[in-house]
């Protein structure tokens, strides 16, 4: 896979060439370029902001050295041999960057990130770029960052890691929270390790049972406790197929019942109190 | 403020360097101290992890390393003046970070961060943490990175510009996406700089009227569709009051109509599509 990323801060990019993305890079996985944008100005002041049309606070970012910037990438690019680009442009106003989306740009064999600073990007480069690929605008959450550069370093993650090869034994996508399969939805519960009692504390006697169902069931109910806490709204979003007799007691302990207004154990799953309210 | 990092990848945090940050650190208005997690082991392999309680896949980061680790740096934070320390613990498992929470936390004087690798850290390290201080365990974004790394750069970037004197005058907060007032809860559309002509493509010609009412108009408009398309969430979050007799021609034309099960133009508006279903 080969990722460019243009930038006026190169160096924000340096976390690209340790861990899994360095590793990635060493083995040959991934061709990473990073361009200073600011090699596409040619006034002495290498500009690449102006005032924005119609007033306002906040500089934008100008089309000529992105143009030629993109222009001098893709050129490069396909001289290279690759092929197929898709155009990431991170910013608040694009749509989440979710897992599922992590899984599709991991198949594409070429991305180009623009991270922006100041108010973003001249729409008309966006619309340029369009005509000539897939264009991602994602935003990575509901903050404002000072630039789109840390955005880069989330998604180069995010994708790098679902590449084949790329995790170590040390890690594993099966019981990612996000990921498919029986945890689809539910947040991870607690882990522990060695040693059994630390600083007054012990571990959850379930573990040490051997016992797998039972454990499994622990992990389960943890889960659902964790989610319920942290992210009622996955719960929400949950396929109530996916859930069984056991976590159907544990949901209703937890406060949870079937949508009044839904089928019975229906799509949706309300907290009790917003039910009352 | 004072920001401390453990972390085993120090060098990830080099952006810290960078921009914003950066700054803010060279004129004094950060502290910020990145800590090797490794320096706090005592084997000769440094372990950081082992096997998990229970079984299954990947690797628990122990407690030792990180207790002992957590207990120097506050220890070198008291001593040297800091107070009233929160520990941020970024995890997938967490509660979604948001501006919100962005705006709490940089008004705190003290930040500890806990980025983790593998299944995450052992949980009787929070447990015993949070009998001492405030923690929070947040998530940036529904994805799975390698870890928190990348999310500890996210944090203090949202937290960083909004600490006073921090942003330059090429920056703004005023219209930012996920900002308080007129704008709240509406992404921000397009916006273009000079030249005005570029590669045939031109600018609205609202822009470049002069009239601020109907500039106004046009980017309240815009908004309206950006945040259609990319976060119809949003909407449907809204406070109708916020909603004047344009925004909601405007709405309407979009495919959105009050909710028929609430107020006339009631708490959620939705989309006709949804409605129909």
């Amino acid at each position: 896979m080969r990722l460019d990323v243009v930038t006026i801060f190169p160096e924000y990019l340096e976390p690209l060439n340790v861990s899994l993305v360095g590793k990635a890079r060493a083995r040959g996985q991934l061709n990473v370029q990073v361009h200073d944008l600011r090699e596409w100005t040619y006034d002495r002041h290498n500009t690449v902001d102006d005032t924005p049309y119609g007033g306002g606070p906040g500089m934008v970012m100008k089309t000529e050295p992105w143009g030629d910037a993109l222009d001098a990438v893709l050129a490069d690019g396909y001289e290279t041999g690759s092929h197929a680009p898709a155009l990431i442009v991170p910013t608040p106003s694009g749509r989440p960057f979710t897992q599922e989306l992590a899984v599709e740009l991991s198949e594409r064999p070429w991305l180009v990130f623009t991270p922006a600073r100041y108010e973003g990007i001249d729409r008309r480069v966006i619309d340029e770029y369009a005509t000539r690929m897939p264009v991602h605008e994602v935003s990575i959450g509901d903050y404002v960052l000072a630039g789109g550069e840390a955005a880069v370093l989330v998604i180069t993650e995010a994708v790098a890691r679902l590449l084949p090869g790329v995790l170590g034994n040390a890690e594993s996508h099966r019981d990612d929270s996000f990921a498919p399969g029986a945890m689809a939805n539910l947040l991870e519960g607690p882990v522990y390790t060695k040693p059994p009692a630390w600083r007054g504390r012990e571990i959850p006697e379930t573990l040490l049972s051997g016992h797998h169902g039972k454990i499994a069931r622990w992990r389960r109910d943890e889960a659902l406790k964790r989610t319920t806490a942290n992210r009622p709204d996955l719960i929400e979003r949950c396929d109530p197929k996916a859930f069984d007799k056991k976590d159907r007691e544990m949901l209703s302990i937890l406060g949870w019942a079937p949508d009044p207004a839904g089928e019975p154990y229906g799509r949706f799953w309300r907290r009790v109190d917003d039910v009352e309210e």
